[in-house]
């Protein structure tokens, strides 16, 4: 199977990816055992009876593809991904985070690692046309790819369909839309759009949103970098959903 | 003067270097003149009667010191710091970001992006231990950096104190903090102080701090990003002071 070539790299993702337990792990390299952290997952590994072989720094570098590696690497099977229905039959306050064909590693990466902070529901993900889940992202997530709910469809217009039909609403994050993050009811059970770096939501895809909302913004420079962006517009329905159970509480 | 040796990299830099005319551009080297962007930044400087050069994609890599020089580089004379008095004699709704020791120019980038974009009154930063002021935080804040005040003070803890004096609170963001943001009045004339990737804000600086806040988190990684932590708190601010401005202007 050549899903199990696939080398995590980085001190978060292999950590993590040992204390998520979702993915087989075949193998662990390392390349440096004097660091307490790495000497702490050559420990969990042995305990968990996962093979540990120590192997040049180069040759970590040219299994993981990369000098990034921190000196440890963890060879595993590939991202268990879900199914886009589990998040669909979400609770009431349900989260979801649909990427829309963002292309940098980085990041996708990053919003992950919001994602996972803010408590979503699951990550939507196209197939095509976007960048794949590779260690890369692992890395940039600091190891949140490993806990999070992750569906790739083929479709995403399709599973926003979807997820309407079920009471779920739809809002995308486009900088030219007129109501903002902090006007708009975020606090609903809700599917937040983020398309790419470059282009934004696809036109087909916008057309399927019950709103757009944008961030405001001042000073001279366009516009936010799309984790940035993504994280914000995160936080305030995280901060819109806490008020509320908040004021509930209270009561 | 050894200072008109930086080079400048990337479109967005060089880009917002010339609309900004805050430091003199020595000259503009490109090494693809068919972009259009590239093509609008020759004119632009052609009319300002800046020379233009055209040199081998290596050559420009071997001035930036990098290969993501896009095409363009700008050779500059140093960054204008601002004098941090400017920002103390701030208006009411006054922001200051206050950066204790950041390494990372991408995050540092990230940050200045983000600030220009809530409007803060300026950026403190220390002088040692803390990445500078370099060509790849301009690239890294897509340009933000060019159009943003920034001071470089040798004594952070000395200038929390300053500001302080003049009835600017100074909130430390820390993920240990009992108050989150959310809690927080965020409206005040505001210095908001992020710490380094790794510790955090330093001690002596902390205890300069009027108080501390923290950004509440769901799932189980530690901890966001500092970029997308600084980030998420300064919108914050912004949106506290905007429902202000909103109810004022109601009244």
């Amino acid at each position: 199977m050549k899903t199990t070539r696939i080398i995590l790299y980085g001190i978060h993702p292999v950590e993590e990816a040992l204390l998520a337990s979702r993915r087989k792990i075949i193998r662990i390299y390392v390349s440096n055992r004097k660091s307490s952290r790495i000497a702490k997952i050559v420990d969990r590994s042995e305990s968990s009876r996962i093979p540990v072989q120590t192997i040049s720094v180069d040759r970590l570098g040219s299994l993981a593809g990369t000098d990034a590696h921190q000196g440890v690497g963890a060879q595993v099977e590939g991202f268990p991904f879900s199914d886009p229905g589990q998040f669909i039959s979400a609770n009431d306050s349900g989260l979801v985070l649909v990427l829309d064909g963002l292309m940098d590693p980085r990041n996708v990466g990053a919003l992950i690692r919001t994602a996972l902070c803010v408590g979503v529901t699951g990550v939507i993900f196209p197939k095509d046309r976007s960048v794949s889940v590779t260690p890369a992202v692992s890395m940039a997530s600091a190891g949140a790819l490993e806990h999070i709910c992750l569906a790739r469809v083929t479709n995403i217009s399709g599973i926003l369909k979807q997820l309407k039909s079920t009471g779920v609403w739809v809002a995308g994050l486009d900088p030219s839309a007129e109501q903002s993050i902090f006007e708009a009811d975020l606090s609903c059970p809700l599917a937040l759009v983020v398309g790419s770096e470059e282009k934004g939501i696809r036109p087909l895809v916008k057309k399927n949103c019950d709103f757009l909302v944008s961030i405001p913004q001042q000073g001279r420079v366009d516009s936010l970098n799309v984790s940035v962006a993504g994280a914000v517009a995160l936080y305030e329905a995280f901060r819109q959903r806490q008020a509320i159970t908040a004021k509930t509480s209270h009561r």
